[in-house]
């Protein structure tokens, strides 16, 4: 799987999600993999980017067509467990931003 | 400093960089403690949230006031060498986006 998500053409949406993992993270890459995996099965996804340094600080922006989609996977029963677990476990604090993009490049190929 | 960005009233702009790191580093990271700083000095200049993993897969998002302080941004000189040096020898492959943040929220206070 590429580290990147595709660029299609905008608008689209943006969930800006930055995260700080607590000291306990039982079972956190385990719920995060298969989060990763069933974002990819819902209507309206476009893609998903994510990284964690060794701080346990994580980004992850997952790319959606609309806001419809994104709401959906938001109430989607196992990523409402998965938030709910993350609330009170797993993160020491985060931040969600929903954003709409407006517009994208990508390089340093065709430059 | 904390590792993340304050929340000001929506909506505002995010700058998406996600970032693959070369084999060619030499001077990558004094630079990227330079832009993250001259950024900071910027007028419109909200934060920063930034992360890279041992794979060198970086996601970094920057928050501005609105399109003009991230085009005047763009141009600044010293950030515009450090763009081109990026480009011929840090990253091996990146995407950068533009959003408007539309609403956000934090946790796990106060839920």
């Amino acid at each position: 799987m590429s580290s990147f998500a595709p660029l299609p053409d905008p608008p689209y949406y943006a969930v800006i999600f930055t995260a700080q993992l607590s000291d306990n993270t039982d079972g956190y890459s385990e719920m995060a993999d298969a989060m990763v995996a069933l974002a990819a099965e819902q209507p309206g996804y476009l893609g998903v980017e994510t990284t964690r340094d060794q701080s346990g600080l994580g980004i992850t922006v997952s790319y959606w067509t609309d806001e419809i989609a994104l709401r959906n996977w938001k109430n989607v029963t196992h990523h409402l467990l998965a938030q709910k677990l993350g609330k009170e476990r797993w993160y020491s604090h985060y931040t969600l931003r929903v954003a709409k993009v407006e517009r994208h490049y990508d390089g340093p190929e065709g430059r």
